[in-house]
């Protein structure tokens, strides 16, 4: 199988990730691209700290350009961050005529005139999925998914910090000052949290998307930023009030031949899909011409997440590389030789909702419990409801169960049904797990 | 710049919407793709009905193999449906050497192996997007985005009619019948509704997804199957007591080499992502063992949404096939030379909420509502909040208003703030415009 080199500049927390993907789904991403990706240098300036994978430290150095010019290295992974020293790097792999990927906003939102045009000029491809929304392939939708769509509207909610922020507020009625010193001591803001809550970090993620709906490099000067710092618990609580939860959002609005792109705090009423993002977990909500609303939700940040988008890029730049002998892609690949067996539903385990019309009269109840604690299945919760639809001396019972297998289910309930304590065929319904 | 060619087979609903989208937004697709996708011939048995799209006559024919063996054709789509004739056609198109797009999901979860098969045995592409999931890249986002995950689990609302049911029993407290009787009415479900209510819809959903996610043809027999047909509207009011609501899921889950695909209406917390999944949209919630949960949300019917999709993969087919001359991807692609303008934040209309810290005495109110009017900003509500934190006779007062200009809010804002009615700089947040 053909072998494709990548080179990893940056070996931080994402990094790590990325490393720690491509060793554990080696096999899996081989089988689905058809080539085999290997990773074959690290350059960072710290050569000793452990980030927890295993590598080999003869394919790690602290001079960046060595890998970018080693011939092996087919694709070149700019994770360092910022607009110094990244900026030079990925020019001098494109300039090279390697293919980047890079999760670089800061860089993309600043330069990307720049950095998209010398990628133009050399015809070398620039990928930058994880450059907004994480582990949501938010860009290869809006670049591919989309592609056949006029955007109308997006709104985002792009910032974890932020959105986690305003939900404990929102949760537990706590204030600004005491959520963010708690994020700082769990990890999820950073000791200088401007960045995040004055907006900054949404507003690079905003020109990003903004540019690439809208075909024209979103000057950053021209989106209007408003954070979250010192947002009063009060109107969080009188928005609540009044039907809303407060998101900080990204919003990109085209009309005509104008765009707005602003990021602020905006009432989101209850009852919207981007109310229900809660935590540190982002969305972005786009509007096609074609395709109306549809959303896209995941964590957007973290190691694996991140990594899980910059390997997507990987791959497909792969994918392109291994085209240039064969471009066919196969539909369903196989993973592997072992073979796959389909689980038969009576094997399925589901904890489960069980309602039952059972005769109002003594031991009823007791008899209905002691079938399913003989069939291993046992009892969560009971609701005896009173009064129901039933005549004749019958009461709803609701039940909901733990975990338990499909066969054990089946056979309490033909018991109890057999019993006659139940007037009708019990209703069964599962329950998510998740 | 360089055509491709597009023959259309089965000119129907989703088929008109194609062409439409290709039509409308041609200049915009060719700018991103650098391509020019033309639709060069329709083949349907009715050549006479009016589909609300206008076509030239001369390229619509009822002979569907003259549209396969048109040289100018480069890419077959197949909207036949079924897996009868639309069966040979998509064969016939592959043995012929076309790319081929369907949306066809009967035909892929029955006879999938062939299928693929034959494409991988002829080396030709076959793009598959709009067979799940509508106007949701959800087929796109399994093969590539989240190419790097072994997917762990899948849950997916795949059918608008089901949903469009369980959304009104639980939000009206109507029964199953009546609610399906009516959605018949309004055009959301079929005079035979069996494919839809029985769950077979969605197992051909399933299993198309459990397919990429596994890379291994899943047999249609071993997808359990119940529907939603006599769901009684007391068990999704329990359901609802309990902290729940019912949605039929399809439901994928992988543990180790053991897979297990089933349809069934499920219990969804009220506070999860897919129980804010309302009336006829769908949604896939996919765990990767890198991204963790992600969520891809809207239509999943329709003309235009999944016609977005087809033209998603139409595009894809003929940036490979111009990838045969240039392979190089823009990362921005410049829409048109008409230059568009970034509107400032003044310019913006929202609606706002405003919360001021408004002097206890009479006229104040009024004061504040007509400050407001004179700077034509109108208000939709105010709430006068009885006590609040403020000490010193100030008491809050929360407004919403209706759409207004920033420059408005802002000189209303300066001048109350001027006249001395308020204790401290007013709160204005914006509301999500939607």
């Amino acid at each position: 199988m053909k072998q494709i080199g990548v080179g990893l500049l940056g070996f931080g927390t994402v990094g790590a990730g990325v490393v720690e993907g491509l060793q554990r789904n080696r096999a899996l991403l081989a089988s689905r691209l058809g080539v085999d990706v290997v990773l074959r240098r690290i350059g960072d300036v710290d050569l000793e700290r452990d980030r927890g994978v295993t590598v080999d430290r003869a394919i790690m150095t602290s001079n960046a350009r060595e890998v970018i010019a080693d011939p092996d290295v087919d694709i070149v992974v700019e994770l360092i961050g910022g607009s110094g020293i990244a900026r030079e790097l990925v020019k001098t792999a494109l300039d090279a005529g390697k293919p980047v990927v890079t999760a670089n906003k800061k860089l993309l939102a600043e330069h990307g005139d720049e950095i998209f045009g010398l990628a133009e000029a050399r015809g070398v491809d620039i990928y930058f999925g994880a450059s907004v929304g994480g582990g949501i392939p938010i860009i290869r939708v809006l670049r591919e998914g989309l592609v056949g769509n006029a955007v109308r509207r997006i709104h985002g909610i792009l910032n974890g910090t932020c959105n986690y922020i305003l939900t404990r507020m929102e949760g537990e009625g706590l204030p600004f000052d005491s959520v963010l010193a708690e994020a700082q001591r769990a990890g999820y803001a950073e000791a200088n949290p401007a960045l995040d809550i004055d907006g900054h970090d949404t507003a690079h993620k905003a020109a990003i998307l903004a540019s690439l709906a809208h075909g024209f490099q979103v000057p950053l000067q021209d989106v209007a930023v408003e954070g979250i710092r010192g947002l009063d618990g009060m109107d969080v609580r009188f928005a609540r009030e009044l039907g809303y939860r407060i998101k900080l959002l990204a919003v990109i609005v085209r009309d005509g031949q104008e765009v707005e792109v602003r990021v602020h705090p905006t009432l989101v009423p209850q009852g919207h899909m981007l109310a229900s993002v809660s935590g540190v977990f982002n969305a972005i909500m786009v509007r096609g011409d074609m395709t109306g609303d549809t959303l896209y939700y995941g964590r957007g940040a973290g190691r694996e997440p991140t990594a899980s988008t910059v390997i997507g890029d990987i791959a497909d730049i792969a994918r392109n590389l291994r085209a240039r002998q064969a471009r066919h892609r196969r539909a369903v690949q196989p993973v592997s030789d072992e073979p796959v067996r389909m689980r038969p539903l009576a094997e399925v385990q589901s904890a489960c909702y069980l309602r039952l019309m059972v005769k109002d009269q003594a031991g009823s109840l007791g008899r209905f419990t002691s079938i399913l604690g003989a069939n291993d299945v046992s009892i969560a919760a009971v609701l005896q409801k009173p009064g129901g639809p039933a005549g004749g001396g019958f009461v709803p019972v609701v039940a909901l169960t733990h975990r338990a297998r499909e066969a054990c289910l089946d056979a309490a309930l033909a018991e109890i049904q057999a019993s006659g304590v139940v007037s009708e065929t019990p209703v069964r319904l599962r329950l998510l797990e998740e």
